[in-house]
């Protein structure tokens, strides 16, 4: 492999993750052998299953659903036909709280963990105790947005990578300051493994190798990512 | 180089960009060798400069910036103290209508491109006629978002490479159809290349190699990204 720019490795063969199911120990069986300043980048859905974030829901009557989506939302944004734009206990704006059929065995849904920073850290203190590595590791998910069509995955949680790499104080080719100093790291990550992943193909973490070494630090998407409902110029 | 999975390459040393520059052929004197298939992201700024895209403003006067900004703007979303969020006339939304200051000669200010997606064909045309090779191209730009903060990159513009890969009519790993069918592949791949390019560091090109063949198709921002105002709940 090329030392120069990033490499993004889909982990493939990680299998069916059930509750209880220790996911650094998977990624280690199933990922190429992880290297120090490697991100881990690990799907929602297979950190729901794994910390048994999975509610009943009655596959034939679509009202199970909506009234799963209804009690996991803090502030119903905006609603047009089925869809439904919320606000959930996080922060996070999305589409039915989060709360997710696909990829989940028929008769369950999938909801988002309670703390996503925190199932991030789990994980990479997992890799590094049990597979002595020093790695970042991301949680993402896939949302919507305004403006734009389409859906890209963005960083839910974040541990030991930046959420947002901070450039203030940097200056530009022509030695002035920057207009954009605040680059969604976490983000672009989580973007850049979701085209290794493929939704059809149910690959549930990928490895980024080649990270700029600044940014491998403590973290949080909470903290840095999440923009504060006093901050937002648009709910 | 691993043949699985993405290799995100920077494309550096293609020194400063000026009005008529033909951009593929200074792609391939600095690139690493094109081979078909590869995705190559380029840069507004560079793009816009290659198009004389630039216009004179006073650097010591503020006012004349955002007058620049009100012209390009076709329509003020919000005001923040300094921060104005813009419709531009491509349906883009984003600060101060696409206008930016950073890595462009003092006096002058970078406006978006007329057609950011005439620009990534005529790029895309110029790498197959000149190089010999079939490749995508996107043009990226740097914006930020509601509900999170930082920035991220995303494409204004794309050729033989899929603004949105439709997955509509597959089906999860448990057999039923996804809820997620439409991935905003070019905004991905902007993101993933801003990851090796660093605003301080001035890299205006990536090469993303490695892509899901299917996804290299004719292709359109403007068709497939743009979110109509009628489409959009938060206009």
């Amino acid at each position: 492999m090329s030392p120069v720019g990033l490499h993004v490795i889909p982990v493939t063969g990680m299998g069916e993750v059930r509750p209880g199911d220790v996911l650094a120990t998977l990624i280690l069986a199933a990922a190429p052998p992880l290297q120090d300043g490697d991100v881990v980048v690990v799907t929602q859905k297979v950190v729901s299953k794994a910390e048994g974030r999975l509610e009943p829901v009655d596959p034939d009557d679509p009202a199970s659903h909506k009234a799963l989506v209804e009690r996991e939302a803090v502030r119903v944004l905006r609603r047009r036909g089925d869809l439904v734009i919320t606000e959930t206990s996080h922060g996070f704006v999305c589409a039915n709280a989060g709360v997710d059929l696909s990829n989940v065995e028929r008769g369950y849904a999938a909801l988002l963990p309670l703390d996503a920073d925190r199932s991030a850290r789990r994980i990479r203190d997992g890799l590094r105790g049990r597979g002595g590595v020093e790695v970042g590791v991301v949680v993402s998910d896939t949302f919507g947005r305004p403006w734009r069509r389409g859906l890209t995955d963005v960083a839910i949680g974040c541990a030991g990578v930046a959420g947002v790499a901070d450039l203030r104080g940097s200056t530009d080719s022509f030695g002035r300051p920057l207009e954009v100093t605040e680059v969604a790291v976490a983000d672009e990550l989580a973007a850049a493994a979701e085209l290794v992943m493929g939704k059809a193909r149910g690959i549930p973490a990928a490895v980024v190798r080649g990270v700029d070494p600044t940014w491998l630090r403590e973290s949080s998407v909470a903290a840095e990512l999440v923009r504060p409902y006093h901050e937002d110029l648009f709910r």
